[in-house]
């Protein structure tokens, strides 16, 4: 990413070199495009910075919500990557999201700063947050970044990510999200998919980082089966009336269920207490009441905790590096068990040399949008 | 537990009104008890202060304990109840833990304070550290307590539930435990039952808690159903042979397996990171090798993290209580869902006036050793 602005030169000569498409008015005039097309990172830099900037979303945020996109697709997660223009534009376009916003920064003490994103979108209220946040944890041991009032729409793994690998930090990260989760045991939704992220940082190799839904599912898993035409497992959703379901369009109806019982449930009720009700900013339930419909990304808050692991130690001869890397030499030991991250890992491995494949589909909305 | 230094002018009375039962030697000079016995709060407390001086406890690590031991009785929590004293007892008997113990506090910086619990008990160490914790958490809005080399039997909501009752703070809590469980996808023994602990201070009533194992099942779970003679479900655990198994004495002789999938690993992983390798204390890999067979509480540490919600508040009109009070509400409304902490609160209700009823045989071996 630290190229983005040279990014800027080339897009020019990119989006020239794919005007044949761009020029066609409606898929009619000719053949839909059916092959995938294969792009390099910096070309899907520059696809969605010129995109977001051709909608009126400002160099402060467009530059941040590049970043996360990009860092998408390079790990092989589409479903956080360049689809998710359309949400960012759609926002924007109904006057949801400020694509101009500017966020401010609040020192609040010695363990906790605090960004208002006033109601722009999460990416740059973190960039602005990221320093001070470092800053307090380094000098202190531990340290909450709280960002309100932002629409969140990139995975937390991109905040918690950088934290270990360039500030050697350990960070958790969580916010709430949309109410499609009911309580264990109960019928309706009231949590979010609310995702919870965490970070360690390893000497000489890349972190360890975990990011889930504390749903049983994200939502586009129930939405992909909807498309094919599959069932959901039992466990994933109820129907509107409360019943367990294996139909997904029942189920996106209904309500998600937690993952792991009545102990999920414990910790979405966790994720929304500390950041929403605590730091004064939206609930799951809230979120949805203030979207009415809209379907943009989420208007609510986030916390992020960073640990500096050196305020933590005893002085004890073996540091805290090394005792965790003797509990990931013990995890490697055991067969059929994967680190996560690992999947992003070796994803970006690939990416990296060899660039990303696009759908066709997708590809052709992209340009439209370009 | 305020009255805890009235109690002990209450024991010699209650002890010698017992001495009947302490005298007789052997069960086999009259015919056992068969009935439960029933006793006031204030008869579990002298009980149980007693039996800790008898073998060496000291005054300083001998309350805290008490505290923590009518708690879980009072709360219907019998596995942390009475019952443990056999394990404290058996852990300074064999050298294990240092019943004498000094535990020292560090103020380490705004944000962390430290305690070094010096092979004694963890409530002894958590009491010293708590008010340092809580300065830092009123001043700072965020503070972390490091609790060090301590032998840890009682149970977490213990300690978070009074930072949210008492001083006002929402509190997370996690701690190793000894390796039982395995990876998901794997086979062998790795992490602990590492549970997990949350607080969250509601105005005018009992605080939210939430406290449980990020194993599928406590190990007593599985201890139990082996006495009876049950089956347990698929899911708890593997056999020797990393096979999933319904037979509970193969599951403790293999792995337990961990809730919510490869989900509750990452919690796992998490937990032992930031309560153990950083901390720079025992993971529940290392707690196992050190305790040797002895079956002894095990040794390591614990990570607290106390939250005060006045200092994350955005100064929006509604304040984070009122926000979290709607949430509450909002769960209410679900019928069949079930707040945790709502079952301990009512076995407290009715045992404060009520008392409790111990098991003719548990109290037997109570009285042995007072």
């Amino acid at each position: 990413m630290g190229d983005g602005r040279n990014a800027l030169a080339r897009q020019g000569a990119i989006l020239a070199a794919r005007a044949d498409n761009r020029n066609v008015p409606s898929n009619r005039r000719r053949p839909a495009m059916k092959e995938p097309v294969r792009l390099s990172l910096a070309d899907v830099e520059t696809l969605c910075h010129g995109i977001l900037r051709r909608h009126g979303v400002s160099e402060r945020q467009a530059w941040p919500i590049t970043r996360t996109i990009v860092a998408a697709e390079r790990d092989g997660c589409a479903s956080h990557g360049l689809y998710r223009l359309f949400g960012y534009i759609r926002s924007v376009q109904l006057g949801k999201s400020d694509g101009a916003a500017e966020p401010v920064a609040t020192d609040v003490g010695p363990a906790i700063a605090s960004v208002d994103a006033a109601r722009g979108f999460a990416p740059a209220a973190f960039d602005l947050g990221r320093p001070l946040l470092v800053d307090k944890a380094r000098r202190n041991g531990l340290a909450a970044l709280v960002i309100r009032h932002s629409h969140h729409f990139s995975a937390l793994w991109a905040e918690v990510e950088p934290l270990a690998a360039e500030d050697g930090l350990a960070a958790i990260a969580f916010c709430p999200s949309i109410s499609w989760v009911a309580p264990a045991g109960g019928s309706k939704p009231l949590f979010g998919t609310d995702p919870v992220a965490f970070s360690w940082p390893r000497p000489g190799q890349l972190p360890f980082v975990f990011d889930f839904a504390t749903s049983a599912v994200a939502r586009g898993e129930i939405e992909l089966r909807r498309r094919a035409g599959e069932p959901i497992p039992e466990g994933w959703a109820l129907d509107a009336d409360g019943n367990p379901t294996t139909d997904p369009a029942a189920g996106l109806a209904g309500a998600q269920l937690p993952f792991g019982g009545h102990k999920g449930t414990a910790l979405q009720l966790m994720i929304e207490l500390l950041a929403g009700a605590m730091i004064e900013d939206a609930m799951s339930f809230e979120a949805l009441e203030m979207d009415d419909g809209a379907g943009a990304p989420p208007l609510h808050g986030e916390l992020i905790l960073a640990f500096d692991p050196a305020h933590f130690g005893g002085g004890s001869p073996q540091n805290s590096a090394a005792r965790a890397e003797a509990l990931f030499r013990r995890f490697a030991e055991q067969d059929g068990a994967r680190l996560p991250s690992t999947r992003r890992y070796a994803a970006r491995e690939r990416t990296v040399r060899e660039g990303i494949t696009v759908p066709a589909d997708l590809y052709r909305d992209l340009l439209k949008l370009a």
